[in-house]
């Protein structure tokens, strides 16, 4: 049977991700900067073990049973602490807030409750690939703000919206969605001017705009930057996870907003999958109710900065000297940026680094448009201290392999 | 804000569903026959209980981590020794399965992978609630086939197929989608002759099944039949939960079928929430792996079909004298299927019947064109025996005050 002619639309623009291909290599020998999973030692393992037992045994009728779209109230009971506490977010009710598969879903709902084809909307470039295939299963067109490294450009942002609006095609478009802290790939925090710059041209401009933070809570230096929800809450739906600080495999993400835009996402959700797994959503509100969700991942943040501080200073020493290269210094999180000197093409340069035996993350994923090819993303978390520095080694030698190859001075 | 301009035609398009909303009762005096959900003192909290925090423990690095997008290679191995013990079906490897958030899940990713706006499929009449709203997703026209007390009728189903085929439509028809067994809501079963038939059209128009068997392991009475999926191997993509027969809270669906089919299933899946819960997957392989499934849920199966036989026999004592009602005996399952005189309408008869105190869903819920509101879905698996009893006698007082103020002879 000749089944492609069966698929949908959107079921034929969907092209597996390159990220989900290469991070199928599994040569032990290989180091591996390609992965932004967070190391499963850091899991609080004995502790959330002993919270599903007593869940399923104490609480079966609700964690082995069917669940809410809406989410386990528990669980948003703990959520509204947390973000009082530490984002300073107040006033949140239960209709503020739906629990959904992780942040993916989270993403994945937005693009369908808001984006038809003829849609705009804007994100930074590079863009969270999740984020770009999750919305583009509307097929929506881009606005790809260049993103510089205190943030989105907000001059090219108000450029673009002014043309639209010049233009009349204001109305169609949607949100703007921003990564606030930390970004996935590429590192960098939007400093506060253009969080609130954000947030004056979505009143301007009459938009939404998506806050995504899943990295938020892994800041290793410098002062927390209120959330750009802050300044627009009544036209902002935030994003969070439980993901990066307790575990990924639970698959639990926060949408928080207005209660009308709640209620839109959850019916949306309610098609998707009917509900959240009761289960773990139940074992994260127990976690949370019984330790300092913030105290506990001091640990973790510390490993984390630590690796950070080994690899900002390896990349100074083994790459540092090569000429035009530059990176991004990331206050917090998983990811750093290597912005190779012009005629780079990592996507090329691949083979080479598989030979050299590291690997990374070629920044053609993070792109919806025409991709800078002479880019990279690099995570430090996984890696041990000492492979750190010598898969950087091993990147040098692979860029200096590709420079004589290609014939880059370098 | 005014936020209703900024959603998509899908949102917009979205209703809340009916039963939603009726389920919101609370009125502990209220017996309902409305919920479809099981029965949560026959899920094994303690088998699960401590297999959760087993495979927390032992496992953290896969129950805690990322998951790919297919799902878990262990349960699905679990499945694939249940499908070849249960079900005759042999020679399915890894790559024809993927593992869903439940099976709304698997519906949702089914329609989204191969409906277009102007796409075409069939399904029963009436059809279960949740496939509805996720293939509306879509917005495709849906060929509405009767359902008759031994399946759909394949007369019809052939004589549109037909038509389609004679105005140039075929190629727009994707797939037929049918519950094999004890059909949410109308609780009929589809005979074998009708199996075989289905398969035959499948081949001689070319389109895909998607066979939904989420209650077929609750047989009480009768021959296992052999699945529609045997019958057409090669282009049945075959639904399967367990949210039935171990716990829905687990939101564990699976979906089998051709490889390609499965690869394209799949990559919607990745951009819908990247994978299935890990851990929830593990906890399920295991138990399957620790536990005969079928002779664990033998009690489950006893305690259903006693209260079914209750059910059926205070239906003949209680109802079985008005003129013209009509019921399904289901051999299995959760679901009856009422169908009152004409001139009785559920949706309008469901104040009156909140005033007597018992609670159904009226059939509206279930059609994707004009309802025959003459029906209605009852659930006997949660109320106690006696509850099952006073609910009937509730549900006459109700239909002869329904009847009487609409001047309907009954």
């Amino acid at each position: 049977m000749n089944f492609e002619k069966k698929l949908s639309n959107v079921s034929k623009r969907i092209k597996s991700s390159i990220i989900r291909e290469l991070l199928k290599i599994t040569d032990p020998e290989m180091i591996s900067f390609g992965g932004g999973v967070p190391d499963p030692e850091t899991f609080p393992r004995d502790k959330l073990a002993k919270i599903a037992h007593d869940v399923i045994t104490n609480e079966y009728k609700f964690t082995l049973q069917y669940g809410s779209t809406e989410g386990d109230n528990l669980l948003k009971d703990q959520y509204i602490k947390l973000l009082e506490k530490y984002e300073n977010i107040h006033g949140l009710k239960h209709d503020n807030m739906v629990i959904s598969v992780g942040s993916q879903q989270a993403l994945y709902l937005v693009g369908m409750t808001f984006l038809d084809e003829d849609s705009i909307c804007a994100a930074s470039r590079p863009i969270y690939l999740g984020a770009a295939s999750a919305f583009d299963q509307r097929n929506p067109r881009f606005i790809n703000v260049p993103l510089l490294k205190d943030g989105m450009d907000m001059d090219y942002l108000e450029t673009e919206l002014e043309k639209l609006k010049q233009n009349g095609e204001i109305d169609k478009f949607k949100f703007v969605y921003a990564v606030s802290n930390f970004h996935n790939p590429a590192g960098v925090t939007m400093k506060l001017e253009k969080r609130k710059k954000l947030a004056e041209l979505s009143e301007k401009y009459d938009f939404i705009i998506v806050e995504d933070d899943p990295y938020g809570a892994l800041r290793f230096e410098g002062e927390k930057l209120p959330s750009i929800y802050s300044f627009a809450p009544e036209r902002t739906i935030l994003l969070n996870t439980f993901s990066k600080v307790l575990s990924p495999g639970l698959r639990i993400g926060l949408i928080v907003g207005d209660e009308y835009l709640i209620r839109r996402i959850t019916m949306t959700k309610q098609a998707a999958d009917l509900c959240t797994p009761p289960l773990t959503q139940r074992i994260a509100a127990r976690y949370i109710e019984q330790n300092d969700l913030m105290e506990e991942i001091k640990p973790t943040i510390d490993l984390y900065k630590n690796k950070r501080d080994i690899f900002m200073n390896a990349m100074k020493e083994h790459l540092g000297d090569i000429k035009d290269i530059d990176w991004v210094y990331p206050e917090g999180g998983l990811f750093t940026w290597l912005i190779l000197p012009k005629g780079f093409h990592t996507l090329e340069m691949f083979e080479m680094a598989k030979e050299e035996k590291v690997l990374y993350i070629p920044g053609a994923a993070f792109y919806v448009d025409e991709p800078d090819h002479n880019t990279m993303r690099l995570s430090f978390c996984l890696p041990t201290e000492e492979q750190l520095v010598v898969g950087l080694k091993r990147l040098r030698k692979t860029i200096e392999r590709f420079a004589k190859e290609k014939g880059i001075e370098i």
